[in-house]
């Protein structure tokens, strides 16, 4: 379905290559002041066309406000916005109209709906995130309220990783580069691998972290909603992710208890209990403890490359399929403002739901 | 919030040490011969006190169906169930009642709700997942008629790993040892580790594989109920869960798209696409393509150390905590059955909601 | 399906000859001191037996809480609960096993679910609304803490009207005579012609006004989910109920704009503004306006006659069926506290809403 | 809210003078034609402006799809529409900014939300209807293939009412004249009666009868979301609805149980049971049984007078208001679309819903 969060709630429609694509967003609370600036700043971030090292799509991507807004302000009432598609190429999908693309959606869309948009992966084209971006800015205008941040960055991209922890990393360079990780040797090697790959008609996978901070305990609702399920559901909703882990992680599950237990002090101030360390990624039993929350993301390769693939037809026959389109040879850039933007909805929503554990 | 599911939809309650924990299961098609005794031998399987590597409790377990079978079928009514809680030994946790054990839910409970039921975790303890199990032990019966089986198995504890891929091993062999995994060798091995865990009072983590076979394609509801975000959020639901990946994974995020690209073929049989090889994981564009879905789920090791631990208590002293009470070294053998009951859960949902995709 | 509510949510299950019935109130504000003696006294209101013009059944209805309340508290945690079946004599039912009642929900359970629990009704039983009552009693107890009141009473039977409207009756002698009317003449000419249709092995129907106090301005979720949309709905999930009305309703809707419009003018204490009448009933724009907020709900006669009665079997084969079996000749004193159940988990639900209108 | 159903879904934005309203079409079956004329034809029928008896608005009401009908066909990915705003005369309102018009929405938006959108209503505009009605249309389009239809029609304004009952009616006959009546004589009073109301400056109220023909048995999902609670939600949803009732109504529950009771009979074809009455309005139990569906609803007289009215600013001060702007003498003849739009949207949504009653 098309609908993401209980309280804070965003519905989208659109296809890669149909008129728009837009949404709306339902529980915006009321009487807030809208920054459209920079809500179209988030967006631009995720546009293609903007470096190299992506897909050389030309969009605008500039997000068309039609209701829920008044006089600057949110009126409570629902954010409907639209954005227009406009280099569209639609031939280049010509040759795919009964062939369907390996790893591509194109054949499950096909089975289950029985026909489908073929130009440009239609719905499932990642084009649809940019209506997530729109949500998630908004979604950060009311984290900005409450002091919380999120940031997420390219992480590792193939087997070149980022050697240092988010924590001692300078996260407010992460737009700095056009990959996006604010380590900046890392983003070198980041970029020249991607140049690389693309050169090859081949593309490349790597994680996004993400870190947010400032959360107040008590986000979280179990025991079907813990928060990092709702984060989990989020991330997992993104095209081309393939793994979600928070904490210590995967790795962490290697461990013993005694070397990953958080162990409890007073804060400094004494006003309130503070993890010694943060193994646990900020959650506790699916609600925030006031730790800072980190995760990772995967993301597998495009499956969209420049030279000649194995596939069959709609017919069942066989064939080899040689792409064309602009395509990206890499998706985290990209990504990491749309994974900011699903964990920033999901910690609104997370914030109006507590709202409602007391009555007041 | 305590329910799960949109059409096969499963609302919970219960906490460790109240009278007794349940559930309602609402969309159980109507018409099913149902078999109650597959529900207890799904149950026993998640039951305490079966082996020497899982945790002392002595519970019996037996549920209680209330309503929505009558005459052996499902009448398409909610089928109501409870669990009585036997042995509880409460006094276990008294000297709990202010102090908050290191990354248990305890502060985040007290943070989020002014107070809490401290005893044995209450709410959050593992113990709600029991009635998971019965929900997914009716999913299953679902999946049987057809043809889809879910298989979890014990694939790493600590640096002890599985050698092979699930297709290599005897999936039908997984409740052949108590720590649950088809590889004899390494279930020794595993086994040896617990014990030697559990007899210097630390616990120890691991991993979890799934794999979801005769899966028909079309199952998931894009965009945001993809199938692997509602498997996410599934499994992420569960106490002492870090991560989820599926397919190929965080691994294969560091390969090439040359490299992981699953190229289609017509099936021997001429009737449909097969894929060549299962990166994908069974899933592409959120869709179930009739391939297996397989999928890691990570679980931490738990924080309960039969061993001093620092801590504060609800009014921010420093204190040495003891834990008592009968626990786990290791969550994996009994998270086996639990992860089961929630794929099945989760496709089963898909299944009914894929049977609205056209007007029939 | 069974839930109903967004934030207060009830979920319930179990047939009129089951074991059991049942549900789960998901969202109940955690710190609430919880009466459960006012829990059983909204019950044994609804209780059938209590006197001569109600069917004669005899059901202790004797509610069993299963969690969700520690030390007299709630934890914010979901509230299990159940009521055992006692009373059932399965076997007056026993001549239904093939034969539709007219007029009843034996027909299309039958036609939806393929086949059904003949047994009192099954699912389709009025006895299911025993669940509402706990959730209403509990929903009250919030309703409580904000000083508001609900109070529903029977307005007419057959013929016979309340000739005063509820501003002139004394609302606190409800429950002073057994058919639930303030107006002791009137209650009384009801009871005669409910003892009388009841003689003649006949029904009669009526309606239930309801009327809510001191509810605060700002209730209701527009558009979809105005504040009078979740009453109608809630009282027309009601067994036997055809209608709902509120402020001026039907019989307002023949008058002129000039003669319904409520103009507006300051309180008297200068502090808020207020409708001079109250034609609107207490909701514009689905919002609550801060006056009294009432409705009227109509229910048809039982349909279950104490006299032969023209029917098919399921083999559509022609059939007199004498029913057996003790039924309620009027519903009406009974649904009286079902209906104030509903309005009150509807009011607590909107109040729950409404906390997120803004971030606070 | 602003979504409305669970497997077809609504989810709508726009203000009466914001640029456009529109909405998200979510769960449209895969694979149907759509008739794009149909809907904009039913959108014409909601349209001001079409008669000296309705408002003299002038919007064109076009709308524009942008996504989930490629070729013709709908694809099953949701489809996003809007329809801009034109003769928007805000100035209309500008005396209005502070001051609240009595039984309007004004007062309880700003109440609830802090501020508000003062201009023709703002959210709180039937102008929102429009967007139900597109979706109406492509239920209607659903329901056609199933051999359903849905008429509406005034039965009553004022106190002019309809003699006859619905089966009496040429339904066909609707649209031949502005009030939407199918007696021509009846007609021909009501428009006399709101053109001398119009004339006075006055509104008039009444009431609108639907009749749904066609409908399979089996539809509804109780206890919560049966058919008729669902029907009830959905028109106390509009603008002005003050009531609904269903088969005998509230008129019925004056009547005995012997005098409202359906017999059955075989069909006289042999193959299904049917009801030699349908007091019952076609639903028992919450499930529709096969028979016609039928029922009305109460729409007051629209609250903006053409004549001076005490009310108050938001500073609390006591003002006569003397409205301006164009507005409806009597909302009927326009609700006549918009109750068939979300009549038809409850069928099919209902309809979806009962295709996951089995396994298939």
């Amino acid at each position: 379905m098309n609908s993401f969060g209980e309280l804070f709630r965003l519905t989208t429609f659109g296809e890669s290559h149909g008129a728009a694509i837009g949404g709306v967003i339902d529980g915006m609370p009321a009487g807030m002041a809208i920054d459209t600036v920079a809500v179209q700043q988030e967006l631009d971030r995720r546009r293609p066309g903007q470096s190299d090292i992506v897909t050389q799509r030309n969009e605008s991507d500039r997000v068309e406000f039609l209701s829920g807004i008044y006089e600057g302000t949110s009126t409570g009432t629902p954010i409907g916005f639209i954005i227009r598609n406009a280099d569209q190429r639609s031939n280049d999908y010509e040759n795919m109209r009964h062939t369907w693309r390996p790893s591509h959606a194109d054949m499950t869309y096909t089975l289950k709906y029985g026909h489908r948009d073929h130009r440009g992966g239609g719905r499932a084209s990642a084009r649809e995130t940019a209506a997530r971006v729109v949500a998630g800015a908004l979604a950060k205008q009311i984290l900005l309220k409450k002091g919380i941040t999120v940031h997420a960055y390219t992480s590792r991209v193939g087997d070149i990783a980022v050697p240092l922890p988010y924590s001692a990393l300078p996260l407010n360079d992460i737009n700095s580069n056009p990959v996006r990780c604010p380590h900046a040797e890392t983003a070198n090697k980041m970029m020249e691998l991607i140049r690389k790959v693309k050169g090859s008609g081949d593309t490349i996978g790597g994680t996004i972290q993400c870190v947010i901070t400032g959360t107040p305990a008590g986000l979280g609702e179990p025991i079907f909603d813990k928060l990092q399920a709702r984060l989990a559901a989020a991330m997992l909703s993104l095209p081309a992710a393939k793994g979600f882990d928070y904490g210590c992680g995967f790795d962490g599950c290697g461990e013993l208890g005694s070397a990953s237990i958080d162990e409890l002090e007073p804060s400094p101030e004494g006003d309130r209990p503070r993890s010694v360390t943060n193994h646990s990624g900020g959650i506790q039993g699916g609600i925030s403890n006031g730790e800072d929350i980190y995760f990772r993301v995967a993301f597998k390769p495009v499956a969209t490359l420049l030279r000649p693939v194995q596939t069959v037809t709609d017919q069942l026959q066989s064939v080899t399929l040689q792409a064309r389109g602009r395509h990206d040879p890499c998706v985290l850039p990209r990504a990491v403002p749309v994974v900011e933007a699903m964990a920033a909805m999901v910690i609104a929503d997370a914030l109006l739901l507590n709202q409602t554990t007391h009555l007041l």
